[in-house]
């Protein structure tokens, strides 16, 4: 099964375009968590369990597990696996915004897909093509290309002018034109950007998009979806973290964190 | 101590401005080695053993260990602490290539400066000055930001012209004009790619470049180091990996890297 036909298959049963952002920090997870043994799978399992049937997606960010060295990857496995036993039809994104020369990605390739066991990874798109082929060789695994982020200051770089285009849309292009042969390129565009979410639709045709932004940091869902929608009324993994995740502090967090759920899957669908 | 006062110190006693690559691949190294507990770290530790008095820094990069998952993470946790304890004054330069969100860059300085206790890490561009500033903010911490990167496609992206100057040339400039109030920014810019090096010593100014390329990749040690040197001849860390840690197959191997590290130091003296 390619990536996209996992993915387009999880979201007509779920009937959702949503993906949780798993971006665990002990710091903000529960007191009576915090002293246990895998506290940051703990966690990670019980929002899981409440949510599994409203996401196409969940997305870890590497960098919350890193954090903590060994012990972190280890609880980021622990996820990982838990998801693949008990909801394998659900894809497994890890953002972890790699990018290195071709011979190194391999290292990479390994670590996110083969002990992992993603589905999918974030890549910077810097290097250019040739070197980021590691990621692009295998069609059942999605390579998801940053092109316009979510930060305040992402148009330092992605907004500069190439002959009278900006940097994000010549990615865009490139990666539409050049990058998709096995068919299993994702471009990352931001819900804090609509107007450039809909720029990068008129380029990438019927490709999927990873669109992060949307919750803690701001970015409204209505101008974002329909920014955003293809021809088919999908073509989006809408990601949302620290507001579902984290929707309460208390003992209910899962349950806060279904009622988050629940609600922005149907404000998103409103706008399909 | 900041980073640069570090670096300049162990460049000076080793009269080295030699780095050498610990990109260790459990496939490539010795079959004695291979079967046994900690084979990565004990390949590292013959490798630092025999090279420590010729070289200014050791760059681990983190792919080749994130690749075996929580046991890669400990090969390099023992090979960073062996080296903060056995050599603290060389300086260990983490190749990860990262570079997220603010608040998600915080997990990935955790990561490499408190976990793993190194020196400097190397960082994508592409999402701005704002994103990168948790690694901006520690003047003893190296920041080294790619700008022209080794692999024969790096031009893609990086040589795309922006009012008929390339994207890596503003890289430069914006790193040496906006991003190193710290003074602890460095710039990569590749051996591959010589008269880029030249080009980009004329706009960073005295700021330290980390070089890739020599060796394996096939870059000029004479029109690299008289490219890149500065007004005090030195401010690059050049580094070289698999042509000295793979140097021998045998179990000779730390002999002869050794033999290389010191070759290749005298040849870039040469042209200091």
């Amino acid at each position: 099964m390619t990536f996209q036909e996992k993915l387009d298959k999880i979201t007509k049963k779920n009937n959702s375009l949503l993906c949780v952002g798993l971006d665990t920090d002990l710091k903000k997870i529960l007191t009576h968590l915090q002293g246990r043994e895998n506290a940051q799978f703990e966690f990670n399992r019980a929002i899981i369990d409440a949510t599994h049937d409203l996401v196409c997606a969940y997305k870890p960010n590497s960098a919350f597990y890193e954090a903590d060295g060994q012990e972190g990857i280890k609880q980021l496995k622990l996820t990982c696996d838990y998801l693949r036993q008990k909801h394998p039809e659900i894809v497994i994104v890890i953002d972890a915004k790699r990018g290195d020369i071709g011979n190194t990605n391999e290292g990479y390739v390994r670590y996110v897909f083969d002990y992992l066991g993603s589905d999918a990874i974030t890549i910077h798109p810097y290097l250019g093509q040739e070197a980021i082929k590691p990621f692009l060789a295998r069609p059942e695994k999605g390579a998801i290309i940053l092109c316009q982020t979510s930060n305040p200051g992402a148009g330092e770089f992605q907004n500069l002018k190439v002959n009278g285009k900006e940097l994000y849309k010549i990615v865009a292009e490139n990666v539409a034109r050049d990058w998709n042969t096995n068919g299993n390129c994702l471009l990352v565009v931001s819900a804090t950007y609509p107007k450039e979410v809909a720029e990068v639709r008129k380029i990438a045709g019927e490709m999927t998009f990873l669109v992060p932004g949307i919750g803690a940091q701001g970015g409204n869902v209505e101008q974002t979806v329909k920014a955003g929608l293809n021809a088919k009324k999908t073509g989006m993994i809408i990601n949302a973290g620290r507001s579902i995740i984290y929707a309460s502090q208390g003992a209910d967090f899962a349950k806060k964190a279904r009622e988050e759920t629940e609600k922005l899957k149907d404000e998103i669908n409103k706008y399909r």
